[in-house]
Order: structure tokens, then C-alpha cells, then sequence
């Protein structure tokens, strides 16, 4: 019985990105786990940057001043 | 001090079923644990069919497919 | 697709009554959003006394101090 | 690695106040756990009137009846 | 900046599989989001089989009668 | 109407740092968004160092290898 939730910044997460999350994102934990994907929820959660805050900013601001969360 | 949190795909759920869902559950928690109303909070929290996933699929292509979550 | 999360302290929530809620959270839910049960996922969290705060105040503090949250 | 969530209903939560908010919050846990603020992070959650219910009521209709949160 | 939250019944979720999970899910989200992996942060939180109800049942009750949630 | 989860790794967070947090978020949040504490409920979760990940690792792992989230 496992649950998901998976919460990022509302940024160009397209319902392909989507689809590929909640797909691997499932893939891979009922395989550790061997656990039936059919008892296996995903639930995405976009936030707006104004209300994420890191570092004590707001990723509004953060994004503003340039500073991106891009893999390196 | 219970708090509870209701997450749901975002359907049809009206106002009239969010007020019978918070008053059936409230009643149903204080009731059980014998626990004051006023320290009883409910949260309804409705999550587009493109970020619910089951077994691996979004609940949005699901439902493309003519696949529900109705009672039987 | 419903996933409800109940978080309670910590204070004689025994088998039994984790089991009327269950039930009793299902059953409701389930017929007021028309739902398959095998689609709704219950889980309960309880909280110690130290970690739950109301008012500015722990519920251990509250506690010793005479003040409950039981209904009146 | 502390992670905040603040669920608060959607009532004039100001751009300023979300700064104020992930700010106050950051720097008091911080300090208190003596914890890199580039571990933190706060996620605030804005809660429609219609899905917040306190109770037993929708908030929505506890406002319509002029009953408010506000402090006294 | 995503938040990972893997809830899931606690049955033999050994340690290897707790770093397996939270490898799997960090490299999986941050190469789909293409985000730097410091600001990925991926919390596991086991649930007692007393606590998790499933179709208005007891995950505890489900397995005393022999129903598990293994992959076919 | 505020309610706020505070999630923390399991080291050493004693009962007076959870009343200290608990007092100071409470007064913090109910003073920039002008609510009544009764209405105000905070709750601390602690999370067991093999269960949280940050950059892909377990935290117990990378306390192992002489890391921590001090802040500097």
C-alpha cells in the first residue's frame, strides 16, 4: 500500500513529465518493494514560487535574481 | 485534536458533497474518540486527473479509456 | 480516488476504534463521492503528546494542566 | 533537513506576507535547531473557504455568518 | 525543488530498500525535472498495518486472513 | 485557520526546542496573518535518519561520513 505525493515548483512540468513520473515513480517502488501497482497512488503537487520558500526566500524572488534549481 | 486531510480527484464534488463530507467526518471522528468539535479541523484538497496516478497511468487517460473510480 | 490522512494525538486510540474510523471514514466517503472502496486508501497518525501544539502550548502542557479535548 | 508545510485558508495572503511567513519561519527554525537554512524549506498551502471545515462547518458559511479567525 | 513523501505499510522495508527508494526516486525526479539533487529532498514514513485501512479495512485484519499486497 | 507540519530529522530535538517551536511559529504566524490562536494547531514530526534523503543519500549515511546540516 504505498502513497506518493510528490510536490515541486510550478514550472514547465508538462502532463508528459507527468505521466513519466507517476510511471516511474510507480515502476520503481513496487519493484523494490514488490508491491502491487494496483494498490500504488501517485500524487502530484505543483506549488506556485511564490509560496515555496528556500533559504528564507521565496523561489519567486530566487528565480527573479537568476538563480535557477537546473541540475548541474 | 484531530486533523484530517481529504485528498481527492477533482470530479464533480460540489460545494453541497464538500459540506456533507466535512460535517459526516467531523461527526464520525468526535464521535469515536469523544474529541470537541471546535479542536476538529477537515481539509479537502482536489487534485487535477493529470496529477493522480494509479497503477502507473494518470486517472485523465483512465478516464479517456472509460475506466472509473465508481462504486459497482 | 480518495486518500484521507487522520492525524490525532497520541491518547487511547485502541484497535478497535482505529478500526471504527477506518470503516466509518470509508463507508462515508465512499457514498458520498460514489467511490469504489478499493480505490480509497485511510491512514491514521498518531501524534505525542510533546509534538502536537495548540494555541501556542503542547497538549502534554495542556494536559497536565487539566485541560482535554474531550466533547462537553 | 527540517521541511514546513503552512496550510492556511486563501483570505488576503499577500505576496509580502508569504515573504514574511517563509522568512520568520525559516530563521526561528533555524535557530532553534541550529540547522542550514540551504536545508530548509517552506511550502505554503492556500485552502479555498469551501474546503477548509472547522466544526463540522465549511468555513466559507462560518464567514457568511460573520463569524471570523481573526485574533481578538 | 521538489519533496518526496513514500508513505507505506511497515513490512520488512529494510534499510538497503529505504536507500534503493531514495536513490531511485531522486535520480527518476531530478532527471525527468532535470533539478540539482541538493535541493531534492525524499522523506520515507512506515505505517503500522493497525493504521492503514484499505477498502474500509485493516491492512492487519487483511493480512491475518492471508490477503497480501505482493505483485502478481 | 492555520495548520503547520514542521518535519525534522530525529536528532536530538528535545522537548524544550518542540515548545519553543511550537510557541514561536504559533505567535509568528498568528501575528503576520492576524489569527486567533485557538484556531491555530502546529504539529512536529520527527523522521528516523535512515528514512530521510537528501541528494540521492540517506542522512544516516551521510552522518556516517561526518556531514551534518549545521548551520555554518
Amino acid at each position: 500500500m504505498p502513497y506518493i505525493k510528490i510536490e515541486v515548483t510550478r514550472e514547465e512540468v508538462t502532463r508528459e513529465k507527468k505521466q513519466q513520473l507517476i510511471k516511474g515513480v510507480t515502476d520503481l517502488i513496487t519493484n523494490i518493494l514488490n508491491k502491487d501497482p494496483h494498490l500504488t497512488h501517485v500524487v502530484i503537487q505543483e506549488i506556485e514560487l511564490d509560496d515555496w520558500g528556500y533559504a528564507g526566500e521565496q523561489v519567486s524572488v530566487l528565480r527573479e535574481k537568476g538563480i535557477t534549481a537546473d541540475k548541474k
